[in-house]
């Protein structure tokens, strides 16, 4: 298969979780179709799947959100549970920590996911106080500090059950295993330059296509001049996506977001590691703070605390291959916030960090599967790719088989084309704190 | 004004057709109010307004678009007739030249739009024949041409009579002569190298904004090192709209595409100035070809036909200062489909052509006009600014004016948040061709 041109019948660019996932659930259901998946980094899940924070959560605003990430969370227990994989889940649950105003704006939202099924607890600032003696839900009488970053105290506490920790990497090593098992070919380290858009009858003649000409994509051209060729092109590139769509004129409807993983491992933290109540493991669950949207997730395998962030107003999008961490930027920045509501973290330093993308569709923060000059474009456009994985894989493959209505894990039924361009049909997530 | 440091109650960034007529309504509704327009060239509308092809038509399927582009010809009516302004108006009509497929197809948007008000008129072939006696309307048996470049026989035209061209560059004038009639500034030659972006209560620390702080556009910075603030900012800089939002964390949901224009004055072409039955001139109306979107365009006041073609499936989205016309592209491409359809084409070499580039929404093909992070972001995102730059401004201001509704030239009621993000209310464009 390493001659200059080669034929699959399906070409999947990105071992990303997106990619594998919709490589494998296409490779399940056609087992006897050839389906090659390319990367340009060295291994599965190296770009900016490795990167994330690791975490899942089913707490969405948007029923479609919702079904996605649900289903996959789903799968994620099937895979570790039935089959035997150790993902490394840990269902610490996420926690919300809300004031007064915040908790009213989006209660909402909360009775219309109680009703769809998702679980919350909904915690007093009395519980929570109890429960993390180290937060500060109330700042004292003239603290000008959180009166000038206006910082409110915590009311309550929205907690997420369905919500938890997944290691990504023994995640895409499942997804790639299987696909290989299932006779799926995967190179590493192939970089593809550009999509082959070809018109559908071919003349030969230079220019083509011409604008008279209908056209599809027809392979890819790899950096180091390969041209690879299959029936049909699957583009699962994450952050990457468009510097392969734009130049054929096509849009992947999303620019790139930066966001920040800090690692804390320090005895002064030691106390979050046994806060009862919340879940099994007697640890304190994922917390969202009040302001800036900083989680700080507890990584209960290490014992360390990872503090993200993703970039918002006043950062740019800004592709970059490896993009860095900036220390200042939690020092300077997220720490002032971190030690008013964690007053454990001061001059507590991260053991380690760094940076990833992610694809940011802001119009309706979901995700996009669509057909569009016969390639097959899947974009979770959420910074939640990892966690809507499974139930996007079968909603591509299910675009793929020309089939209107994908099956997600656990059996639900989803509309394919709800999240097409043409006829789009979702909701805008506006569980955004 | 000429100060390192001035202040403004309005900054509009982009002295095109869409920041002039949103200017010009915020000054006529706020005659108090300082206002400067800045744009990085020489005069007005001399980016990609100068460029366009100079038409409009209020024949769309979206009742949106319908609404923006009925009541701004309106308007530019008004302007000639009442105001006496001479824009060179023209209403020398649209005929889309449909193949059978294409009419049936298009069947009830053209009911809809009937039933709406628009003015349609329905031509069969014969009277085709009769009245473009240059028009081939069905290719010989065996004509391997035809075949191979997928042309289809052109069964009907359907004119639209609402429909016509403008002198762009008489428009941007009439809008800049009667803001600065009322007492607004224009500066040129003025290039803004990036939004200010500031919190909104500034401790005057390094790195500030901080993500605790909440923030807005206040200003901008010249590439002259000035620093120009106003208490709005309204961004309308069509295909450069990213280079200044992405840097601060804004999207302006468009990518840049590429349209060229080739102009024609041949005594082969003469017949098409003397057509009689669809307007006034007795010329041919401006023409859809069929087959890849190809307009030609009468250019009454200099009997001249302009070829124009947008970029599409293949050609890149690319930004570019200076877009460059491609001779190439004309003869090595849209010529073969050009003279098929109108053999008078034939050996006839452009005396001029140029290029410019368009912002396109390639998701709803419909304008936004947003607020965020305090700034107002105008964009027509679909190739349409011109003929739709009246009802933009009016809504950009009513959006400035804190109202819910816009009234749109001739009094009709439009919400402005229907061209917002978060309250996004529009149909889809379906007649395209």
């Amino acid at each position: 298969m390493m001659s200059a041109m080669s034929k699959y019948d399906v070409l999947v660019v990105g071992a990303g979780v997106l990619g594998l996932s919709t490589a494998y659930h296409i490779k399940r259901e056609n087992p006897e179709r050839s389906i090659l998946v390319l990367d340009k980094l060295g291994g599965p899940g190296q770009g900016n799947s490795a990167k994330s924070v690791g975490a899942f959560r089913n707490v969405f605003s948007s029923r479609t959100n919702f079904l996605l990430a649900d289903s996959t969370i789903d799968f994620f227990t099937h895979v570790q549970e039935d089959l035997g994989h150790d993902l490394g889940l840990v269902f610490h649950g996420y926690l919300w920590l809300l004031s007064g105003r915040q908790y009213r704006r989006q209660e909402e939202n909360f009775k219309e996911m109680s009703r769809r099924g998702v679980e919350l607890r909904t915690w007093e600032r009395e519980d929570l106080r109890r429960m993390i003696p180290d937060l500060v839900t109330e700042f004292e009488e003239g603290d000008e500090e959180a009166e000038v970053m206006g910082l409110e105290p915590v009311e309550r506490g929205l907690q997420g059950v369905k919500c938890g920790s997944i290691d990504a990497d023994r995640l895409v090593r499942f997804y790639e295993e299987e696909f290989r098992r299932l006779g799926g070919e995967v190179r590493y380290n192939v970089e593809v330059k550009r999509l082959i858009l070809k018109p559908e009858r071919e003349l030969g003649l230079p220019g083509e296509p011409f604008v008279w000409q209908d056209a599809s994509v027809k392979g890819v051209e790899t950096v180091r001049g390969e041209e690879i060729y299959a029936d049909r092109v699957v583009v699962a590139v994450g952050a990457w996506a468009n510097t392969l769509l734009n130049p054929i004129g096509l849009d992947a409807f999303m620019r790139p977001k930066k966001r920040q993983v800090f690692v804390f491992k320090d005895e002064r933290l030691e106390r979050l590691f046994h806060s009862e109540g919340f879940n099994k493991e007697g640890v304190v669950p994922l917390l969202i703070l009040p302001k800036a949207g900083i989680l700080i997730k507890p990584e209960v395998s290490e014992g360390a605390l990872w503090i993200e962030c993703a970039d918002n107003l006043g950062r740019p999008f800004k592709l970059e291959d490896d993009p860095q961490p900036e220390l200042t930027y939690y020092t300077g920045n997220l720490y002032h916030v971190v030690v008013k509501y964690l007053p454990c973290f001061r001059d507590v330093q991260p053991v380690n960090m760094w940076a990833g993308q992610y694809a940011l569709n802001s119009i309706d923060k979901t995700p996009y599967v669509f057909e569009e000059a016969g390639m097959i474009y899947v974009g979770a456009g959420s910074g939640s790719g990892l966690m809507k994985c499974d139930a996007l894989g079968r909603i591509a493959a299910a675009l793929y088989a020309g089939e209107k209505e994908a099956t997600l894990y656990g059996g639900r039924a989803f509309r394919v084309s709800d999240l097409s361009v043409k006829e789009r049909r979702v909701e805008r997530e506006t569980f955004v704190l």
